[in-house]
């Protein structure tokens, strides 16, 4: 779909590129976004809208902080218009105190940008735009809830309805490519060889969730690695000179690395409908596969034992393994849930703590996060509704029991 | 586009349909709507999300009034959440007290609405199922408040961004050419035969909206003819004997029909942005391209006619065309704007009436509505701004000289 | 691919079209086609080429007779000119003396066929030229020698290895679908209604082989109805009101039609290769498929039982049965091979006589030919070639037991 | 196109690997192919040749010599067989007497080569079989007829009609463009960024000739740079930090690379239809180009200079650019065609010699093999034909006055 989507988005910008003149009419910034909200149509708008992407272009960090600021101020709603509005309503609700409420609640700022989002391509320079909010309003209240409105507006265009998962392969475009090995955040791409690498072997896959109005712009992707059994290291797994074998003798499909590719989009969630997607085409495309893991970091295991005053030996296999199965079983954040962010997404997904390897990722940064263990995650489409609703209703955390007589081995070792 | 589209989307349906058992287990619709609003992740939504949807789909009429009746009194804002969110807001304006309010002031059933869209092809039967709620909440002001929230959703995500151009052709799907002939509303299509002399002669042309989470669906399409000179017969433009001509060497082009498809999609406006979209694409594939114009009805000449008390003669050429251009530059709503349907939409755009033709419409329903007139539009483009805006501000209507006096000589005979 | 195959091929086409004036300069066709074989290159080969194929168009059938009696008379070989290649070869075979060979014995105008289909879309011209060129030389040595240079040729460009395998769909482009009604040979489709009964419904597929060089022009297709047992009536497969079924629920595939659909092709055999690749196809695509059967008529039965003077009555069953299964097992032309044609087709493709009803098609054509009788053969992937070897060497007959004993009986009534 | 093709042949290619055992049944490959000759349809036929095909790639250089050998000495015509024939047709010209001698003198390694390109992709592995033919018989009578057999099918197979061009771009599969940087035989392509550097700016296009059975393979590729005014230096226009222009606002083409890709296919020519197709595109899509030029090297200027032991001093501007021009109009090869092999190319295309440049090349091989001079060759459409002619005919070359002149000026020089 993308492909033909290309050509015809680059066709249609190519020619609008070239017959708008955008003479951009010298007046502020603020004028022009005042006439775009103000405007009765799309006659002018789309102009305007486009003169406004142009400009902000151009802005540096304190035009672009003080453009924010004008919206945050001066286009949010007007407290006493919503009371006023509420009190009608509440007085007689009809469609018409209902629309005036409506009207009342939301801020002039989300017209403006779905306005701006009229022009050919907008939806990648809003995502930008957003990028930008983000760093420029860590410390500022303001800029943060004009956030809110750029965060709904996005939760409701890259619905998981709207997004098509499209396999990446080495006959994907070359564009689409070069922003895979932009984007990957887990293990790195050295080079145009190395991508090869992960997309043309028979036993390697590639996945992406997509949205048309950017179809060569990656939301996040996937890499998967067929196997014959449970992979155990990284560094293997990914090893230039290992044996390659046909997809079809694989029988466990796993997911190595799993990487969010706009910052733009950041709290807009796409990675268990992407997974548990992938799962689904995988096994019906392979009926061979009859495993679905993971082989994750556990990003927080070393500063946490560190914290805890736990001594630990990386080339102590069983010692080590006891120590992650109980990092993951049992450290906590306030709020209950698992300290460690991957153990929290991926049993929030409805995931299961399978097993754990010593020496899996003898990689510097992996000796260092996790003095080298890792960790599979089992997604077993059947359970994962059940492993989910426990996880989110009690907290409770599924795990194969050899994690959990692994876990209780690193109790007794403390007492 | 869309043909690949169809492929992949096809493939990605058929593995769903099957891939999922979609038990429904038997509780009550508001009981599922409760879990999929109360659901903590996608985990299980989708699930429910698409039981949801299938239970609806069987529903009668009653049944479907008393969902929405759930939706618009159940699911909806409470004034004092609203009042109460509203009043932290005032106290301290940050991050969380606007997140709080935004929260207090969406009613439910918008976060529903979104939650079902998960399901893959769920945007259609949301367009369907407001289709139901316009036909069933007619008379309903509940109902009609809850329209305003999935006329609201839609607005986005039907935003001009996300909508895609397309031309329709003799080599296009024919289950999108079943929906042309289906949803033509002005200009009857009788067969595929009568679609194909729509399509298939080198000088004519058809161009859809589409969006891409329901490829084979138009939202509004418009059909063209290319010609030499302005036409003033829609008999002899449709003529099967006319004599064609290469595309190279029209001057003109006719937008002679243009129609929603979308019920549900009511009051989300594509039409504006659609001709003039197409009169830039076309005047850039065929430079030779001077003139555009539509060849339009003027539904409501007849009855002013009669309620004036005037009398006419459908045969009295320049009578007739002197009551019509009298007709569209001079009868008025109470708002101010035009009466006549069409006119408003063509001068709201930016068009400008360009020429009046009697005996242009000689089938029944053209007799019967406007005596057989029928007017041309003109669309230029380096006018349409300011004419837009004259009309928006002031409701001053463009005319040609010669429209005016052929008004004005109506206005004589009256005297 | 043909799709998007079409999208370029029309642009470019059109381009080419309006490109070149093709002023055709008045001169004979002869004095063309004598430059287009003399032409040194292809700078000015293209410009011929098309202008004798735009000539070419516009001929009568007298015209176009004595254009093929020049390409058979005055660009032939010259057999003095290859004996002497053939006895400087025999002298001493080398490169030189093989070329000079290879030149003498292929007569110009196999040349001069390769230079016209440089042309954009000559292909499509050189089929239908073969088309009149068949019709036109039925009873004319020198033409349908000619033919055989045509037959030669497209043997080389329509090798297996060029064709494509499509599905054929309701989402197929219209100009592709029209065709499939025009071409269908064995059971009419009568609207573009029919047509979708045949091609929407979960269970009915349609496989066409097209060529890259005129892709929206089928070869030859085959219609299939997946069911649940062998079916027995051509009339219930195809009643309007059946049960449909899923997919995924059928245990068989049903061949009911297959059509050639260019008679410029003649002689070049597509069938044998279309049925296995489909077979092998729907057995990927719906492993729940264990039989594949065609369900075929018997075109010469009626004719055969009436020249042996054998009585039959079409209501009478099992007399009809055993009368078809001692026809299809025991009729033989002259060489040896089976009077019916549609046997000959499948036997020879390696099918076995699997089953034969009565009163399966009670049309009026299928009442004419076979008093109602069909016969299912049976395609077994796994016996095909052996069947076929059998068939080929000793024109052995691959038969149920059950075919064989109801020919018995038909032998015993005879006794 | 073929992004589809790939997908739809990657799908096709897949399952049959799967499917098909091809146990080879450890005849020798002589008996097989004797077995695929005599096959009597394509049944078997398809096993056979993949089986051959798969064979024949494991062969070491001896074995693939017997191989080629056998198809040389024992597939070849029998000469008292063709006489037979042709006597036989002599003395009556009948539709079967021609098709007796149509047979006698065909090599049945002909109709053996057109049933291995039954399988699937077999049509790569012919042109890949042909390439160790040209390497393996270069000096090998016997193999060198037996590659007429081959160029005879492929000059027929790759006809221009079933060629297809395409744009490439950075939009392009990856897959296809590390062919492109791997075929690159003029400007070296060094790295991917290199490679972007050629295809992503807007004043940059590239295009190739593919071919439907094999379309992530290129037959043979142009680069283009949009320029304003004619260039004289291969290093500017490839220079990094050059400056870039809107496509809209060139008025010049320049082709300073073409590239055959497939060895396998040396004699049959693609590179004049490239051009001028490439010249015929680029004109409608940016009508503002106004010259189409070669940059073009001159490789055999040194080596002639110093033949005729003609001094020069690369530095010597007006002294190259003589000594260069009176290269190219006067060194001829025996047969009267230029020496310089370039030249012959372009001239024979209908080209015209346009301008020189010294100080054009200035790498290591530049400088070598023309002491850094290079041409310009301009096509322009509308006198090629006659260009051509008048070369092809008697030899004459197009060229510039000022070429002439400074070709006047060298001739001058020598007296």
């Amino acid at each position: 779909m993308t492909f033909l989507a290309d050509i015809l988005s680059t066709v249609f910008e190519r020619r609008y590129r070239f017959r708008t003149s955008d003479k951009t009419d010298g007046r502020p910034l603020e004028a022009l976004v005042a006439d775009l909200i103000g405007a009765t149509g799309e006659v002018s708008g789309v102009t305007m809208a486009r003169q406004i992407l142009s400009r902000y272009a151009t802005l540096d960090d304190d035009d672009k902080r003080a453009f924010f600021r004008h919206l945050a101020e001066d286009l949010t709603i007007s407290a006493p218009a919503v009371r006023a509005a509420l009190e009608t309503y509440e007085k007689g609700q009809s469609k018409a105190s209902y629309q005036a409420f409506m009207e009342a609640v939301e801020p002039p700022r989300q017209e403006l940008i779905r306005r701006l989002n009229q022009v050919p391509d907008a939806t990648r320079s809003l995502v930008r735009m957003r990028e930008d909010l983000l760093r420029l309003g860590r410390d500022d209240d303001a800029l943060q809830a004009l956030d809110m409105d750029f965060r709904h507006l996005f939760g409701s265009w890259f619905n998981r309805g709207f997004l098509v998962l499209r396999p990446i392969s080495w006959e994907s475009p070359a564009q689409l490519l070069e922003k895979i090995i932009a984007y990957e955040a887990v293990h790195a791409i050295d080079s145009w060889d190395d991508l090869r690498r992960r997309l043309e072997p028979a036993d390697r896959r590639c996945f992406a969730f997509l949205h048309p109005a950017m179809p060569d712009e990656p939301l996040i992707f996937v890499e998967v690695a067929l196997t014959r059994g449970v992979p155990g290291s990284i560094q293997d797994l990914l090893a230039g000179n290992r044996d390659m074998i046909d997809a079809e003798r694989a029988d466990t499909a796993v997911f190595y690395s799993i990487s969010n590719c706009q910052e733009g989009l950041a709290g807009i969630s796409f990675g268990n409908s992407l997974i548990k997607q992938v799962v689904t085409d995988l096994s019906i495309e392979l009926p061979g596969l009859k495993t679905f893991v993971t082989l994750s970091p556990i990003p927080g295991l070393v500063r946490k034992l560190k914290k805890d005053g736990r001594s630990y030996d990386p080339a102590d296999d069983e010692r080590m393994r006891s120590l992650a199965a109980n990092y993951l079983l049992t450290a906590k954040r306030e709020d209950g849930l698992p300290l460690d962010p991957v153990a929290r997404f991926h049993l929030g997904n409805g995931a299961k703590i399978h097993q754990v390897h010593a020496r899996a990722d003898i990689s510097e940064k992996g000796m260092q996060q996790s003095a080298g263990v890792m960790v599979n995650y089992l997604y077993d489409l059947a359970k994962v509704a059940q492993n989910h609703e426990r996880f989110a209703s009690s907290h409770t955390i599924a795990a194969s029991s050899e994690i959990r007589s692994l876990s209780a081995s690193a109790e007794e070792a403390l007492v």
